[in-house]
């Protein structure tokens, strides 16, 4: 099995670190390749960072896609989901829609943890998009943005650590579903921190991903996630042109 | 006052459609202008061209938002809202969300009807994304897609009368909520077959952004809304670089 | 076009505060006129005053608003909203009805400030019964009731803005809605206090009828608010006897 | 014990239906005593008598209340029900919202059925004011209203059955909540055509008002439903002045 | 009439406890009659003890619930409560059902105090599962288990009081539903601390079973409380074979 | 690995489906094994026979999970899952609940389809229990219950396909989640019929335990799901004390 992991920013270390948590969980039989954005956004911190990338995530899937068995976004805000869930033949999973539906099966309730407070609407909305509101207690985010959690990621464990443990004493959080692509490295170290199961999305993915592949999914010929058919699309890289099912016209 | 009205998609006839029914209702004083997509899909009519076409939102908003007051999303998937919300400094309204939050003032529940049954899904998940799902009674679709609308609009005005009624006898809607930019010029055609009020988005749009425009509402400068601060973007349009607080890297 | 502007209590100076708030955002060709209750509360503190309040709002729409285009409802409980509503063949709008859908337009979510704890979970009722919970963070209330704050409004004003700052960092407001009429002369003093939006029932209110008017929204003639016919009521004003169809009986 | 049934209408026929229910179930040591409506709507039959009532109904408590030891309201609007809990000192029970409690304790979820197709959106707020909307799997009605249904009790007893036998076979009622006053007498021939309990709100309210004073519930000093203090009111009865515990002015 | 008060562990003192409380509230002409769990938990205190249960409430109902009027679930999970429903046909309510239920009748919103910190969240479960987590406000638990709790009621009744008065304070509980068997006995303690009415299950569920029985409630022949028919259980004890319809297969 | 899947009926061709649909899609190191319960219901059919059954599953774990790395649940009411989530060390993963997890990752909503029409409100209320009810557009089912599906599994198979493309064409599902394990060994077959995809629990849950040993996944030691330390239980199977942590007194 070949899965293709997708970061929609232009930051291969977050590449990186996202395609060696998801090779740490993959079947010994799978193979797991990655390709970064070539445009759009460094780092994606805000929603017109995160609306830009779409473009870049298609574009990913149409070159790299080819060949795969299944496709897992690394990026925390599932970037590109439900556009290349309908788009591909295959199986598509989302990091922190993956993260988010583990996380019920280990417990009652969970408590995201990220970086950059002005996220915290945003993954409660995304959480909300996939009618899980009801299993989250919340979003507890620390001041500083993923870069700075790079620069310090120690300091960025310890201030984690200590959001979740708010959440789990204030608010009950039985699980923690840790955001932000590039926290996928620190799953242990925080892990090590907590009473309670941490989640990191794309490990969830992986597994996700691989089951659906295994249960040999098919792809539905009705409702939203069909293939929409020829699309003309324009200005666009010929790949994406192709994937839309047209011929380029760059 | 000046509104820019913007439609992500290629086709120049909907955006002309849509000015026009800017026009129609704004205040004597304001001058409405419009911009029509110059990359990505001739017409949205799936998840991952709405994914697309948010890269054109937010080139279009850079390159012609300058100078205006307020923006009118003129697609109906409100494509690119949150983003521009966030990135502009004046207020931007979407032609769903407006026509959504106005239907609430005539009537106990909405129905939507549009064009295409696979929206059916995406137009539901863009009203509960609002926090609107308990006023919509649901989404209706005519099979036929928006290009075969605009074939045939006597056609398709009867077919979303049907739709309609059904929703008004059925389901107990008490306002319609046309959906689908094509169909602004259509309202009064679908009003006068109908026994309940029948609300377009694009008018909606129009006299909500007149009217935070009258209220000098200003731009929050915390929360997920402010301006996300200088953020590093390239391979994109140096109109949008600049936007996003850059230099043009190009 | 012509805007009524209805205060169901008997305090002539609250109306006043409303009808100038209105003025201030009317477009230049529509007069507003006002009206205050000649029976029923001094001031609208209490479920039960709400409820009593009802019969006054009746019979003011009763007497003032033939020859009026749209009603404006200067009661923050939105008091006789759904009554009016049906009752009349003209638009109505509620002040908070207004302030609560306007809010949605500029933040992911809202917080209502106001005078009076015991009004907490009412105001709370009342943002549920318009469908809006989700995107409501919460009531916070000052324990002055409007009476208090009104003798000290430099103090009532620090207080809402201690009140909207907390729900800002605590519970992530990105936008504050002020509720209680009297407060309607502050808005600007309490705007300028505070880093998110600040939105005031009636100048909403005043907008959202005037959209109405301008869009040329018509009277249902199925379902909950299509006019209910001719009803016999007795013992009450014969404008309002009038208004309910019948001939008076006083 | 003696308990008040206080109708807002003024069809006194009405009021004695409801009071021969309460005597149906009242306990032996239980004097059930009922006032009725002496101005205001003839029939509650829209939202806008609905709303004109409930001053009826605060002044039709402040006459006849005390000496009682707890209220039933029999309107099936419930009119009055919150400005009454909080305005008295004994318990104060409305008989739709003691209908669908009970109906919670005999099935999965309930439907109700009531006479006029106008009311079934106003049945569907009330039912969700309660926050009970997700027991409930819908409002069904006849479209004769009260007083037709009045005209022909048999024929309005098998078309309930029909409607009920729908929503027990299309939408799994599993308990079927008769609402609308002028039932109240029809209980028991509904219940004999129908496989699942009916509910009918002027027996449980009955039952759930006696079984408040039996637990001697006190009434709350805090909160919403706490006395609102002294309210300066006027132009209304001289009891409802006293209720407001102010001195009469009227 | 005849009552059967259930207790599903093995503990008699707070069989009797529950009895008590159910024969403080019930009817002159009302026996209560009580029975106690014989295999199983000794105390109900966690997810398994409580799902291990279920089979000995049923056992206890097969052997005590002929000759009785109905059944009143003496465990504040309402251990086995829709089993019993469905498979008896006499009314069953649950302490903590009933106890939900009638707080809506005084209060806006209520708080459910208990014991041990780990049940907050079941509590929650099954609050949500009466459909009813929107009149509830949380669940707040003091450290020590009911075992705990019983050494030192005084001490119990004290840290009861204080997180019940931080949900009125904080959270605007204006009911307060005190949760746990073992607490029946100590409403009237807990009432004198308290501004806010304390409903407690087992008074609630004696009088709301009384009221189904003098309504004469049917047992319902259709939908998933209608008998399951004659089902084949093995290996139980034979009443409850003879429950199930079947004779003894020991 | 080692998966143990239980199934607490006592129907052991049943339990060999199930086992069978795990080894399907289990990894190549993954050894299935299973156990069938041993008192109880033959066929669990009804809620009662879910509640009674809880015992043997608790029972069935108590044996067999000893030596295992994870549990599957392989009757579709997810019985025991809370209890047994709680008290074992490793993870256990409901059929039921995996299916509709899994669903979630294929399309925008899905229905379930199964046997018995008194099952329909049983289905959805433990699909709201896990917080997934808006993704989920209804439960259908046929009228026979899984004996008589049994019997004829290619008319079961037909008259599934038949309820499913109903719930696609009529209430939009997008994903089938074909519930009762009887059906496990139909996927296959009802998937050859549908244009979605189908889901099958048991092959879901066996895909998501490997999943979560694969992540290492860790038992809390706070929270609902933590151990609940040393619990007294009596008359109950030795192993089944021990399991609850004390000594066995038979």
């Amino acid at each position: 099995m070949k899965l293709l992991v997708i970061n929609g920013n232009m930051t291969q270390a977050i590449t990186d670190v996202c395609a060696n948590a998801a090779r740490e969980v993959a079947s010994p039989g799978t193979e797991v390749v990655s390709a970064t954005g070539t445009f759009g956004p460094q780092v994606i911190g805000s929603r017109s960072e995160n609306a830009l990338a779409q473009h870049g995530m298609l574009e990913l899937a149409a070159k790299h896609a080819p060949g795969c068995d299944a496709v897992v976004i690394a990026v925390s805000m599932d970037t590109g989901l439900p556009a290349l869930r309908e788009l591909l033949s295959i199986p598509v999973v989302g990091m922190t829609e993956a993260g988010a539906l583990m996380a019920c099966t280990v417990g009652a309730r969970f408590a995201v943890v990220t970086f950059g407070r002005r996220h915290i609407p945003t993954y409660g909305e995304l959480i909300d998009s996939y009618g899980l509101g009801s299993r989250c207690v919340g979003v507890e985010a620390i001041d500083a943005g993923p870069s700075a959690a790079l620069a310090d990621p120690r300091g960025a464990v310890q201030a984690l650590a200590g959001l979740a443990t708010k959440a789990i004493e204030e608010r009950g959080a039985e699980v923690i579903l840790m955001a932000g692509a590039v926290a996928a490295g620190w799953q242990r170290d925080l892990q090590a921190l907590l009473p309670v199961p941490v989640v990191e999305g794309v490990r969830c993915a992986t597994l996700m991903a691989e089951s659906l592949v295994r249960m040999k999914m098919p792809k539905p010929t009705v409702g939203s996630y069909s293939s929409p058919g020829i699309r003309a699309v324009g200005g666009v890289d010929p790949a994406l042109v192709a994937l839309f099912g047209g011929t380029a016209r760059g």
